[in-house]
């Protein structure tokens, strides 16, 4: 392969147009050639901005150019599994936003298909590749903190998205935890066996009307008898609160918020720096540009990617289990989840 | 009643001379006459250094004589509740180091006696006295958060006590977790109803072998609809680790460890400082002036104590209950527990 | 003029590379056409890296060449006033890393030929452009400390640069301080009218033998009654350390270093953390996009520059009287010092 | 010697008051026997407060006492020096507050008749005292930073203090900048060579009327090239600002304020803190009892007092030579400065 991949952009919503600016920008390595959205006009300013040759309505296009070598995939969520089958079969390598799916038997459908075809496929868990996440990941994987007993993740969103948004998205855990979940995987360098979920709508009834949940505590069990706990809440007003702390037999690691500068000022009133940074696509956008340039030096050089189709597929497990917990009140085992 | 109170100290082991130092040093409007430990010549120490009058083997000297007009129990656990009781028929005020006891029906014949005098009860939860915690109830009380969502509290001791002393505490959750079971109660000023233990031994094998716990999350489901989860470890390899933080409504308070200096030295490897106080000596020794402090002040003044005698009891209910939601693994419910 | 600024970079060096790499990812109203060094291979390694056209040895290409509107120039800082004449009589506006020249006369003369040609000016005073101490600027400039009182400036080097460097460089207030001296000016908004120096060579005798200093103290009288003081050393050993703090009438603001990460690690020996971005290429990345993207918006928009020529020349001065004061241990006027 | 020391104390305002809380409930084998004041009535209230057996107008009463191992000197200052006579000349130790007095010449008079005499004199810098500094002075004299190169000292009050003080205060390089004077030379461990002042009346015209200066910034250099600066104001809105920092040619150190709680509270405005502990009485409680207690156990044990009369005269020196170099204009070496 060439010393540059060439790529194709489905979907060109708000993820979308983020991983458009970095290929255009911030990865020398890659450019897009096509972007397609359902929304014509979407893919045409995508393709202005980020110096892009082609805007088509159809992604079909891009899986049947010879001149794509894989696909970014910011599809909504329901299009993920169809488009991974299809882009596999055309030999098309694939980065695919999470979820993969809300279905675990979809799941499977899509990941054999990428067996099958025998093309690489990133999954977009994006914290992986933050700084404040990736040193955690090497104190514990060096021996700094000993061997890991306790866990806490606090993930907290600055406020609830559109009530639209919600009931589309699968649900808290599904939408919003499952990167927690991956978290927890991977920080721990282990699986998870068992989940507790206490929950509750405290931030805004209309979420309750829809049967989804906006704060939640989910209690871990890994195999390797550690346990952690997951902190979320769709509402910090404060700003987007990512924070995680592990504990160990040697020693304990501990991040703190990203904030927009370090001033702190003091007056008569109190000693006080501004907010965090507020979401997502400011808080993590170096980890976005991260995820992207490994995933197109994993497919130019020929090596495996740093986020597999599996680890796409136990958060799904995971986020099915926290929900069955809560609403059976009980420890559930991820091995009681089935397809 | 006089401006000075007449205390007799039952107890002179570690925390009894932690008393009677402060008796003696910080608190004007007390004096400590007599001082009883079964092992005579500790009490006699405690009285040579902390200018008390008696020192005796028996603590019925204290309750026997008409100048004592408050006992501080310090003695083994084992032994409060008896205490409490006969100081409580002597017509003495009765501050009692916690737990009161690990049976609530003993607790329940304690309290009533208490109640039958008309005595004062303070148990000595002090941690509700130290500036940190304090100020978060403040914040959560002048609703400087809203409406309290989420609770963390992190509470690990730097190392595991001896295990003679293991054997006889009554289990992590009585002896530990205790502490953090009063804080959850005083910080929510809200009750706990459910909680949910996660937990195992991950710091000493020995531990399992008496049959207890060094290593726990509890998940705690409040009254009004808020959740918690309380952190306890038995080794944290850097020092007494005492943090809470709370996520409410409209904002979130944290605190953070207590140091000996905030000298932070930055070399060629890395930007340090000096671990934290490495033990509750150290880092609660103000807490413990003003509890007692406001024990004398309640006893003087005839109001009533700041923590009473069923901020005692609930505290061992919660812990019996987490002990058999970790037997069960299963959520269990506080109204489940009965004496 | 059209919405694309096409740019001719002069000098492909460090500074050089990284002002090309910006141009080419991170600005995207501009583009560079033509790179010129002395060292043709350096020009065209750096055409090749960030996709410029065209690469050559003589920079008169670019200033001849109709299709440039601005030259960016980073050569060595003795050709900075001959190439400025140069471009501003060729039509070119201009973009100059720091400082214009060593000598006010020279500077002078490039200001009077800008001035004459009605073309732009920017000097590369990067640090304004930084997240945290436009942040201060802000706090002062909106009152949130009252009328500014005192100012520290905290700027430290990892390590002294090789000997060659030093030897060029115009001592270390013309290379060094002559950022910190724009700080002040820019900070308090209001000029200097005193300095007086404490210096000394404490990090290597070798910097002694060519005349110059590497420890220094200087003491700064503003206009309004304000007072400051720079720190200045040739070598921390933990990294770069840029900070600076202002007390006012009604509060103070201070910042703290820019760190890779937030991780804390706790262990048996010490709370710690990693060190901070150890050199200016890593801490100051972000604000030599801004600079950039601040000149090509002010020619492509027709609006003054944020950092002007007599931005360029003060600093110069001030460096000028801080050697002098350290010469002659006494106070210096900048009014004292002329061209 | 017993194993008691019995004090007099002279002087019952507030610092008199402070050091007799101190004797009475913090130091175990010191008491207090007679308090004298030249407000008899301000004796007695110290005398019933603080377990003070007589309470006396004159202080020839305490000098006169055969029972009085030690006094300790809080009265004005002005009146300093007469008592460490008269009180050498009785045989007492002495523990007197700062500054010994604001003329060397009277100083030097009052150490003479210590010397002659043979007793034992500590001078009242308690910042010696503190965690924070003897932290970092441990860290100097440990290596910890290497040689050190620079520091600043930080040291602003939270307001100014009433006029009729301020005229009798012997201006702020007396009455306030001499701790930080003291300060240098400790956590240096080397003298002082020459100091240039920067200085004016930024906070308070009164204060210029009165002829004295309320904000300053004094540059030291040490005999072993180190240099350092003094960063004074009598007005920092925020509490009483107290920090240092060192840079040594291995590294840096660098105290905070001291807080009284560790809770931060994030809202939708800011991350912010309570303000730092207000003022001295609070700020270095500590290290008064400290203080003082090693006063006491270094007249017991007859070991040399920490804190000696030429530690009392050398920061007046500094204070006189920093007065000059303000009035001049220009450094001055401590060797132009005689009684």
């Amino acid at each position: 392969m060439s010393d540059m991949l060439n790529l194709g952009l489905i979907g060109a919503g708000r993820i979308g147009r983020l991983h458009a600016e970095h290929i255009a920008y911030r990865i020398p390595n890659a450019r897009c050639l096509i972007v397609a959205d359902v929304i014509e006009e979407a893919a045409q300013r995508a393709a202005d901005e980020f110096r892009i040759n082609y805007a088509v309505a159809d992604y079909q296009t891009i899986l049947n150019s010879p001149a794509i070598d894989a696909v970014v995939i910011c599809s909504a969520t329901h299009t993920h599994a169809q488009i991974i089958q299809e882009a596999a079969r055309a030999g098309k390598h694939i980065f695919c936003e999470k979820p993969i799916d809300h279905n675990l038997t979809v799941i499977d459908a899509a990941l054999a298909a990428v067996a099958e075809a025998g093309v690489k496929l990133q999954v977009g868990f994006n914290r992986r590749f933050d700084a404040n996440y990736a040193r955690v990941r090497q104190a514990i994987a060096r021996g700094e903190i000993g061997q890991p007993h306790l866990m806490h993740i606090i993930s907290r969103d600055p406020g609830p998205p559109p009530m639209e948004y919600i009931k589309v998205s699968g649900g808290i855990f599904l939408d919003m935890t499952i990167h927690d979940f991956d978290m927890a995987r991977f920080l721990m360098g282990c699986e998870v066996e068992e989940v507790y979920t206490a929950a509750g709508v405290l931030v805004d009834p209309a979420i309750d009307e829809v049967g989804d949940l906006d704060t939640a505590l989910i209690t871990l069990k890994f195999a390797n008898g550690a346990m952690g706990v997951i902190d979320n809440s769709r509402q910090a007003v404060y700003g987007y609160d990512q924070r995680v702390e592990v504990l160990g037999s040697k020693g304990a690691v501990q991040t703190d918020n990203n904030y927009p500068n370090s001033a702190v000022i003091s007056d008569a009133n109190a000693v006080r720096r501004d907010l965090p940074l507020n979401f997502f696509m400011e808080r993590y956008v170096e980890s976005y540009v991260n995820e992207l340039q490994q995933f197109v030096d994993a497919v130019l050089e020929d090596t495996p990617t740093p986020v597999t189709g599996e680890d796409g597929r136990i958060p799904v497990l995971m986020g099915l289990a926290a929900r069955r917990s809560y609403d059976e009140n009980r420890p559930v085992r991820l091995d009681e989840i089935t397809g």
